[in-house]
């Protein structure tokens, strides 16, 4: 993998080059990259064009995106972006997820639990509001209140003026404020799910590889007082689909990226981040494996979950590969030391210089805290989906009663519907579930602090203080008994309770005997003192430097670039386009019929296995239709679902996966053989017609810009 | 559960106790409990009926248990300690893991590639002759090497007079030195083994569950000049089987219990050693999964270690839970106060009171190296099998030439023949299988030490030549492409080039090109030293240590007592009874018909999956026939395969497994709810003749005693 790009990118404003561009780029949609796709596309973009695309494109909260692909609020996105709502609507009687889902009709079309859609309508740049408000003689505390206060009021004012969600997104790590203003939706209904078996066909084995053979598609269509909505804008269907060698953009929210991370940032990353992680990855693995092979009921009951750790476990995986590469290193290593001699020339970037610095300290001085932030802020200890609630339910006591501008970021005035619809949301929770994982994460507690005193030979100053709180947290209990006892006590599956103690606040928290509640009261200061210290001693020096670093670099290289990814938003572009691995040249695409012969060469077995559905239609199908197809649009973890549009702004198809190669676009682009993976329009058509005989969507989807 | 007989156990000598006494212990065959089983059972076992059985039980040197069971060398074991030569002898055409095997007669028989199996002939004290060589002022250093002197000259002499493989075993963690003397089989074939689907029906989920429905058998003949064995001693077979309430005794090789661990030293386990084991199965259970669910042939090749690892998982959890349970604890707290008291007694102590303080210290002092131990002296960074072959030639090269005193214990004259059957095996070695498991091991060590430098912030004054020894063992490569190119680089997948390393010694091993020797030969003086590092730090401190209080505990208790496990032959003893879980009774035992009901309750999918043989023979089964069954006899892994037999010493059963309440065993022991499981007698037999119709060995087995 090359990656000379990086060092090419970083240094082009330096030393002009006369080079071709790369199809590199997560950009914002109030900044196109309108240069680079003149030059090597000889495409203009026009503001009417980025505004249709802008506005048919879907945030999906649960996490993924999505596009409005009829004037009747039909919103389509990937089976496993919907299978979070999926799960949630299945009972003992109806195994959506499993099974699929088809509403003939929309009387047939089945409302989601708490599903919430978002659609940008607006940005806008409040860089300065927010900066204006923190001075630069405070102290870190100080500062990240003040700008906490500044953004939370930013937001509630344009909620207020709006009516629309409003969310002040920090973009280059600090280097611009900018708010993001949605119209919302949460009357969002079933329309269309196929067999999790052609969704996820080849499961884990074949995720995040390719050749892909998979219809990872599912249509919600929107609601607005109990009928469709008619939105704005929605794309218009490309009957043919993409095109070898063809120009492609996507339109999507791509989750997290960390391109712009320093060396220092990185090796922490790469030495104690990953390796954490990917131990708690495997942990949760292994324990939701064991959990679902018990019984058909449990695996039902584990399988979202499972099939999110597994994706996780894989994609990560594949980033602390890229980190442990020489060649990775070294490019990053080589583009910090351009940047750092660029700031060295400019005696304006004084500042910027001691950034690098910080933000190694910063890592550095968490050390000694950071099992506790984790332990208790991140819920490691506590993998239990009724104790979140718990804690939410608690803090919500303690943060409501206060002005908007000083509570914490996630209880401000402008996200209070949004949290109250993930809050009270109706969907199952399984007891056994619950104790199988709270269990295992009591445990890992104690593997962390010892099972009555410190574990490490290095004693923290703060070892009896964390062993009390794990003896009070135990109650001198196993365990197992512990969770199972914490998990039978509770009364928080009851979404009436949970309205009780939002609307009764802190007299029923501090009333109440719900063993939930009064172990969320016992960590919630050592929780919030963690998270403090992670605040003032990491985010905000990050924050901080990153924002100098980002100054610098728009002085060296100018502004037109783009920010990491922040879920937010971004416009990709690139060409569909195959690869050589091994020596051997993969083609750019897949066909229907591909889908038999490598189910064949598996032996048709789980996850190789076809649905009844693909077998018995196999002779009707046009098999030489293309299926999905690999393109060099710069993607990530969050783009899932996510259009992907031809010139004219048609769908061509939509993104559901990335190949191996392209883990490591979490850290670099490169478009050498990273290739993000979609299914392509075609495919999807010949699909629902011949295999689903959804008749109904393809006219609706084939209509759509008639 | 209840662990009070612990303290009675520890204090009978004390204060003479009239209390029925629990099934409890591992014995030796020299020191049977023969006390206990008079005045609980009114059973006395004779010379000639120990000597019997004993000279009847066999150990598979691969880990495991077994027993002749015919006058013509018939061995039965499990067929998870059968799945290792099994799975070597398994090639794309034949999958005798999966399938089974059946030879109709002795030239259908199969010669397995690298098992030896051991019978034990004879035992003799040789504490004496240990400890003298010992002086009492020696460094640790000194002791050890000492010791290690007396002990490879002892085997040898005993090897030399006999030709009887001879081991000292070290007893009561270091209390006793008994010489054990073995008749070894190296000629084994196949016989009998049924579908993987049969002996392991129930799959992971099912394992350490109870009712169980699995024919965990295997059958095995030794061979002595290529005719059958007559072996002196082997068990009759008892058609009826084990009966509710009735004594039964097992006789087999347990592995490793910690019962006599100080309670620092399982806080030790507990905290540390425990956390990082699990962390590692974990990794390698998800990381074989992932490589197996790729095709079958990935599947077929990573097999029998997958299960080994998620076996292992298994049982590692449920010692940590008990670790973890605050009522394991406070009982092994109460039993040590009690034994500190007696030895605060008695001024001939003196010296065992310091050892507590001695066991504590050495985990602590040992702490800033256990982690390069386990990377590179336990092989943590290289999982492969054919590095582990070059590191043995490299050590073979340096050990041979040394005196037999003055060598590693594992090169020992003694040792060496059965050293060379494993280092010299055959047995299939898979590319593919062998750079994921070494790539994923590589990235751990990265992991571990620093992409580039040390990971912690309490930085070891040895992190410099670690970070040295990583970039030295990488060479500046991703671990993948490392990984692959070792693998691949290498000749020692060929026998021949082992043996000539072997023969020509250090001029071959200095002269090789082979970049796994080199890599073996890199890291050797760091493994070396990280190795003398734990025997004197820990090892030799610990045995001294324990020698102590195995002196006081005989003192204050009485010698009737049995030291914990160590893989050598034991009696333990027990009841066929069933127990109470969560309120329910467990019946003691299963029939074959309820494997068909078990089957149909999991939607006979795989793991419950019964093989074609079973379903096609059910009609023709006699379904009430008792299948597996448990009983209270003190049993952990390593009894597997292990007989259980009948006051007459009649075969009516073989242990394949514990519940998951006996996991715990490997602390304490306890009869309230763990159980070992067996398969019974009258079950083997209706299967092998109605479902395998495998005449001629029911035959050989019912006439094995008439």
């Amino acid at each position: 993998m090359s990656f000379t790009r990086i060092a090419l990118l970083l240094a082009f404003a330096l030393t002009p080059v006369m080079t071709t561009f790369a199809d590199e780029g997560m950009w914002l949609f109030n900044n196109p990259p309108r240069k680079i796709l003149k030059e090597k596309y000889g495409f203009e973009p026009s503001d009417e064009w980025l505004t249709h695309l802008q506005k048919s494109a879907v945030r999906f909260n649960s996490g993924g995106s999505g596009s409005f692909v009829s004037g009747d609020g039909l919103v389509m996105t990937n089976h496993h972006v919907g299978a979070d709502a999926l799960a949630k609507l299945t009972t003992s009687k109806n195994d959506y997820l499993n099974d699929g889902f088809h509403a003939k009709s929309e009387k047939d079309e089945i409302k989601c639990l708490d599903l919430e859609l978002n659609v940008l309508q607006k940005i806008t740049d409040v860089t300065d509001q927010v900066n204006t408000a923190v001075k630069a003689d405070m102290k870190p505390e100080e500062a990240e209140k003040a700008r906490r206060a500044a953004m939370n009021n930013i937001e509630k004012e344009a909620t207020d003026k709006s009516k629309l969600r409003s969310d002040v997104v920090t973009l280059y790590q600090g280097g611009l404020y900018h708010l993001y203003q949605y119209k919302k939706y949460t009357d969002v209904r079933l329309v269309f799910a196929p067999e999790q078996k052609a969704a996820f066909f080849g499961g884990d084995p074949d995720n995040f590889e390719f050749p892909r053979y998979d219809l990872d598609i599912c249509f919600f269509r929107a609601y607005e007082d109990g009928k469709p909505v008619k939105p704005e804008h929605h794309l218009k269907w490309s009957e043919a689909g993409a095109k070898e060698g063809e120009l492609i953009f996507v339109a999507g929210h791509p989750g997290k990226t960390d391109r712009q991370n320093t060396v220092a940032h990185l090796e922490y990353m790469r030495d104690r981040q990953f390796p954490v992680m990917l131990n708690m990855l495997r942990r949760r693995e292994v324990m939701l494996n064991n959990y679902a092979e018990r019984s058909d009921k449990n695996a039902q009951e584990a399988q979202d979950e499972l099939f999110g750790i597994q994706n996780s476990r894989k994609a990560r995986l594949g980033g602390l590969a890229g980190l442990q590469d020489p060649k990775v290193m070294s490019a990053k290593r080589a583009a910090e030391e351009k940047l750092r001699q660029a700031i060295a020339k400019d005696t304006k970037n004084a500042e910027a210089a001691k950034a690098f610095e910080t933000i190694d300290q910063a890592f550095e001085k968490f050390l000694p805290d950071v099992v506790e932030f984790n332990l208790l802020e991140q819920n490691a200890a506590f993998n239990s989906q009724l104790f979140h609630i718990a804690v939410e339910l608690v803090r919500l006591a303690d943060e409501l009663p206060k002005a908007n501008a000083d509570r914490l970021r996630e209880y401000r005035e402008s996200g209070l519907d949004s949290l109250k619809q993930e809050l009270f949301s109706p969907a199952p929770i399984y007891d056994s579930l619950e104790i199988a994982k709270l269990a295992d994460s009591l445990g890992f507690y104690m593997e962390m602090r010892g099972g009555e005193g410190p574990v490490t030979p290095y004693v923290s100053p703060e070892s009896k203080r964390y062993a009390e709180m794990l003896s009070k947290v135990m109650d001198g209990k196993s365990p197992r008994t512990r969770a199972a006892e914490l998990i039978n006590g509770t009364k928080l599956k009851d979404v009436a309770e949970r309205e009780r103690y939002f609307k009764e606040g802190k007299k029923a928290i501090d009333a109440s005997t719900d063993p939930l509640i009064k172990l969320a009261k016992l960590i919630d200061p050592a929780a919030r003192a963690a998270r403090k210290k992670y605040e003032t001693t990491v985010e905000e020096p990050l924050r901080q430097s990153y924002a100098k670093l980002a100054k610098a670099r728009f002085a060296a290289e100018g502004t037109e670039s783009y920010p990491d990814a922040t879920f937010t938003l971004r416009l990709a572009f690139g060409t569909v386009k195959g690869y050589t691995e091994d020596g051997k040249q993969i083609p750019a695409w897949t066909t229907l019929g591909g889908t038999f012969e490598h189910a064949e060469k598996h032996g048709n077995k789980d996850p190789f296995e076809l649905p009844a559905s693909w077998i018995k239609n196999k002779g009707k199908l046009k098999l030489g239709t293309p299926y999905n197809f690999v393109s060099t649009a710069d993607i990530i973890g969050g783009n899932s679902g996510s259009p992907v549009v031809n010139r004219a702004g048609e769908v061509v198809g939509i993104i559901f996966d990335g190949n191996i190669q392209s883990l490591v676009l979490d850290f670099a682009y490169s478009d050498e053989q990273a290739r993000a993976t979609s299914v392509h329009s075609a495919g999807i058509l010949e699909a629902l017609r011949t295999i689903y005989q959804a008749d109904g969507l393809v006219k609706e989807l084939t209509s759509a810009g008639k």
